[in-house]
């Protein structure tokens, strides 16, 4: 398609009038008056949405023979225990206990600590207040501020710094410490000036229970990972036991977010596509990296974002993965066909960035992330994230679970190995633990190599050991009798491990949001009129079928039309409303339709019609038969509108397009 | 496909083990022991349920130009209390105080009268033991039974036909009348004989707190239906207020069962694709009625039921509405499309019948309902639900949130309407009633045309009127200086009505399931072989890609095919592990692939293959670019295998399928 005309400036006011005239989405029960993070898809955005699913489906699924699975929301405690959900999965949150209200901590101290040093500002003469009044008009547009107005307040210059360096670590601050802060620079109800509680975790899982006794706790997942984990053994198998793998799931996942807002950008039940690639920790590279190793990126690693720049690096994934800059080839190689796969579905590459986790932002289980951002009025959002989540799940699953999650790679070489292996005299436990016999045994049979070292030197020196398990409340002693713990040499033939994982996370639903940015905008017209300038292949609907009038001469050619437009399983739809051609197509470039067949009187003589191109208002004639091979061209086989359209007269329109 | 050829008898079991063998499914979170009702959809079963609802996408909604939504899951209390699933969603339980099991109470005494019957048949002879065990293992392998022996013991003659008319109502007792039967009949814990709590009701849906402060309750939906009512206004608006036409929603559900049992067949998660026809209801014709009039379908009407019979009666769907079998063209014509489709997925037609909801059995909101019901191995199973469910759920919405949902019909000639009219003296009411007005006004304005008539009758010969409402204590008394109430004559250009209607609503999982029933047999040979005949369109994997051997020779033309599947976007496996050709055929029988391409070494010189058809094991021979074309044609394209290769040369296999 061409690119966009001359245009007015972007409003993020006139897309959301647009999304919502047009029903892209809107708020969920909205008779009901409304339930915070919870949003509809309509048809133009439930089609929108299966048209990326699939595009999604055949660019990594089906490209890269990846094992797809659905697997369950609801999920037992124990399984989100083990991975560490129900422990770390959450914000942290203050209750004003006089209203009722509830606020998030870290966005809390944001918030008031940057209101007063605009205060600050203002009361030092260093913004004028219209720039002010500006800025804070725009940012209540992004988000519901608490604090609802900013005194021109003169802070102390140390103050400031403070103020400032708190900002810029405001990311990494525990509970405790940001209850601190908040007692400290006495930050309280915003409105009311009132003590709010200390800041308590909020699990952001919703709960429910399981069964009718209500003794299984569950809860919606957060993410369709552990699914995937949980299920490696099977999907290894159904690999024919060959190594690396993939397996992916798309389904929705939930967070029970403290107070959302920024629209679709912040939900809490959204859509997922997650990939698990499982690889041999010792050997990341990726067969098919020569492919991709020519595709320029924009990255900003760690060590550019802890100078305090965003300046991005420019550079090809074949180079970053080779100076070290993105950690392997496996990695690399997902990066390269995320930035692929946002191509093909609309995302404007000038908004789009690499940005490598700092340390501390990372998940509780993540090695390494690289999260592809894109950018929108709301600034810089995350949209893929593209992990190493190490071996950390299949890992925690297999201790809790005693069920080996590993791959056993045959080796062609067998390899001499020495090790410390420890012996239990096994008969002698049951008579002397009895029930925690086997809490005892699996401690013991659990301990690693240096482990082994410390306790055999022990065992040496004392004739015994002593240790404590966390369920048992004795602290336990053992000689010689129960054990023995000696170095070996073996010759192994079989090499055990446990896959590490790389992780392509997709949020849909934000990348979507962000495409309606990135292809929304105004023609610059008397009155101005929108359009949704998606690629044909993402578009929700391909072609609008226009009849000039609703004469009944029309109608047959119209129904032919349609037909052939079925059978070639072409989405389409028909506007036969008295409205105005223009006003017609006006409609149809709000929907993102790539393409309208105009029906006139000459079509009932001579069966030609008019192709319509949405950007460029371009027109060219023909016969049904090859307009359809054109919008079939342009629209599935990649062919550009020109070299599809170059065989068909161009046509001058007739018809006013206001 | 061709036919069966001769076959083993049908075995659960070995489907089951090929199921899980192959990993279509297997039990959700398997290494944590299993929750029951959830399962989890492993890489063939996941593809399966891919293609299934990308045909159930174009039969319905590409074809018949519905409007698809995305609603959310999470769905907050006041919304299901007021389409009625709060109250009325729900089982009977009741628990044994003792051991804490819970049973479902008509389960239970169906099963101990079921199991007492079958106790007096034996003792008066009637069953040989050899029978009745063989009938018992069966029962046993159907479902977990909780009666676990019977006992031969001869009952009275009127206690066998109080028992019989019992089993026959079964599905439409109360909690109360369960309890009293139980009592009655002495039915406690089948094992302990321990006396149960009296039947409570357990609501089937699970329950979370939305947001931190857990004052929002909400629930996981139990239907996509309440998401596209609720959207009503925007769906009418979007579709340029237009009647009628219909909205379609793919997604989950749950279901809280109290215990669930029968695999795939009872779950309490579960994906459902449904439709939501909204209609005149004084016009419920349907314009492509006469498409689909000679479709012949197998009906099982409530009269037929109701006698007692369960033979079903064979006839046009034409015939059906015409007779008033089938109320009208809309549900004829949603029960014909039904029936298409699942022909198109490859349901067995000698396994399918359309059954009428008894007047007891139907949803609190039904009008009349079609259940297309799937014969299995435990029996009939009702997969696709039909139902008019009227103009309840809209009417429901519109009460409670006072937001219209309704339909103005702009009438071509105006008509004159006399009806009566109540006027408020609106200024008086807030003095009277204060904070309780507008609850008195509601209940004033709602009152239909009978109830109208009777309080004008009140008021003339009373000169006041006395009501009571059921949030005011109260009883309230209101004279001619508050209320007025006249017949007006009136002339009307608008029609006003509320839509009804039609709902197809299918259980994805339940249709897998019996497609995994009627497509698997196994063939008589030495070792029986299985196979799952899928019709190639809904396969999970299309083609399957054999090297004869790993010789490197062959590496090449592996390579260049899966180049040209890959883009042609059939999906296809390699298999060139060392297995045997028979072996790797077997493997791939079991899967449902319908096509094989061998590679031998004749590849190499001429670049011919072998294509090997999985239900005849036929082969041909020809040019790989052929072969393909073959693939396309028979798979999407509709043709017959006899068609689709009768250019290429018939091949005598050279390899032992053994």
């Amino acid at each position: 398609m061409s690119g966009k005309p001359s245009q007015v400036e972007f409003s993020r006011e006139n897309l959301e009038n647009v999304l919502k005239r047009r029903f892209f989405f809107a708020p969920a029960f909205e008779i009901y008056g409304g339930v915070s993070g919870l949003y509809d898809y309509g048809p133009p955005g439930c089609a929108f949405q299966a048209n990326i699913i699939d595009i999604w489906r055949k660019h990594f699924i089906l490209e890269e023979d990846m094992l797809e699975v659905d697997t369950t929301m609801l999920t037992p405690y124990e399984v989100l225990k083990t991975s560490g959900h129900v422990d770390k999965f959450s914000d942290w949150m203050c209750r004003d206990l006089k209203t009722g209200e509830i606020f998030r901590a870290d966005h809390l101290v944001e918030e008031v600590l940057e209101s007063r040093l605009k205060g600050d500002k203002e009361a030092r003469g260093l913004v004028d207040n219209a720039n002010a009044d500006a800025q804070e008009d725009a940012d209540k547009k992004k988000r519901k501020k608490k604090v609802k107005e900013i005194k021109a307040v003169k802070l102390d210059d140390e103050v400031v710094q403070e103020y400032e360096s708190v900002l810029a670590k405001i990311d990494g601050y525990s509970g405790e410490e940001l209850g601190q802060l908040m007692v400290k620079y006495n930050i309280g109800n915003p409105v009311t000036g009132e003590t709010l509680e200390a800041p308590k975790a909020f699990n952001l899982m919703f709960e429910t229970a399981i069964g009718p006794s209500g003794q299984l706790k569950g809860y919606l997942r957060p993410e369709t990972a552990q699914g995937q984990f949980l299920n490696f053994n099977k999907l290894y198998d159904f690999n024919n036991l060959k190594m690396p793998f993939a397996s992916a799931a798309i389904g929705k996942s939930f967070r029970n977010e403290i107070s959302p807002r920024a629209g679709l950008l912040r939900v809490r039940e959204f859509l997922m596509a997650e990939i698990e690639h499982f690889v041999d920790p010792e050997n990341k590279k990726h067969e098919n990296f020569s492919e991709v190793a020519d595709v320029k990126l924009r990255f900003l690693p760690r060590t550019v974002q802890q100078e305090g720049l965003t300046t991005p690096i420019e550079t090809t994934i074949g180079e970053a993965v080779k100076t070290g800059l993105v950690d392997n080839e496996t990695l690399g190689y997902f990066i390269a066909r995320i930035y692929q796969f946002l191509m093909k579905i609309g995302v404007d590459p000038e908004r789009l960035r690499f940005r490598q986790h700092l340390a501390n932002e990372m998940a509780h289980y993540a090695a390494d992330c690289w999260d592809a951002e894109l950018h929108t009025s709301y600034g810089w959002i995350e949209c893929v994230g593209c992990a190493d989540r190490s071996a950390y799940d299949l890992t925690v699953h297999a201790n809790k679970t005693k069920e080996k999650l590993v791959v056993r790679q045959k080796l062609d070489t067998p390899v001499t190995v020495t090790k410390y292996e420890l012996d239990l005299e096994k008969k002698k436990f049951g008579p002397k633990f009895r029930k925690n016999a086997p809490l005892v045994e699996d401690w013991l049979l659990s301990r690693n190599q240096d482990e082994l070292v410390k306790l055999k030197e022990e065992l040496s020196s004392n004739g015994k050991i002593t240790f404590k398990i966390p369920e048992i409340e004795d602290q336990i002693e053992l000689d010689t009798t129960f054990i023995t713990i000696e170095q070996r040499t073996k010759v192994e033939h079989v090499r055990e491990y446990t896959p590490n994982v790389i992780e392509p996370s997709f949020g849909i639903g934000r990348i979507i949001y962000s495409i309606f940015e990135h292809r929304f905008w105004s023609r610059p017209e008397a009155t101005e009129r929108a359009v949704l300038s998606f690629p044909p292949i993402v578009a929700p609907t391909k072609v609008l079928l226009v009849p000039l009038s609703n004469n009944e001469d029309l109608q047959p050619i119209v129904k032919q039309i349609s037909k052939t437009l079925r059978k070639e399983q072409i989405p389409f739809k028909v506007d036969d409303s008295g409205a105005s051609i223009g006003k017609r197509y006006a409609r149809n470039d709000e929907l993102g339709t790539p393409f309208g067949i105009t029906i006139d009187f000459e079509s009932v003589k001579d069966g030609s019609v008019t192709l319509r191109e949405r950007d460029s208002t371009k027109q060219v004639r023909g016969d049904v038969k090859d307009i359809i091979k054109a919008i079939r061209e342009v629209t599935y086989n990649g062919v550009s509108w020109e070299e599809g359209t170059k065989n068909l007269t161009p046509f001058e329109t007739k018809v006013d397009e206001e």
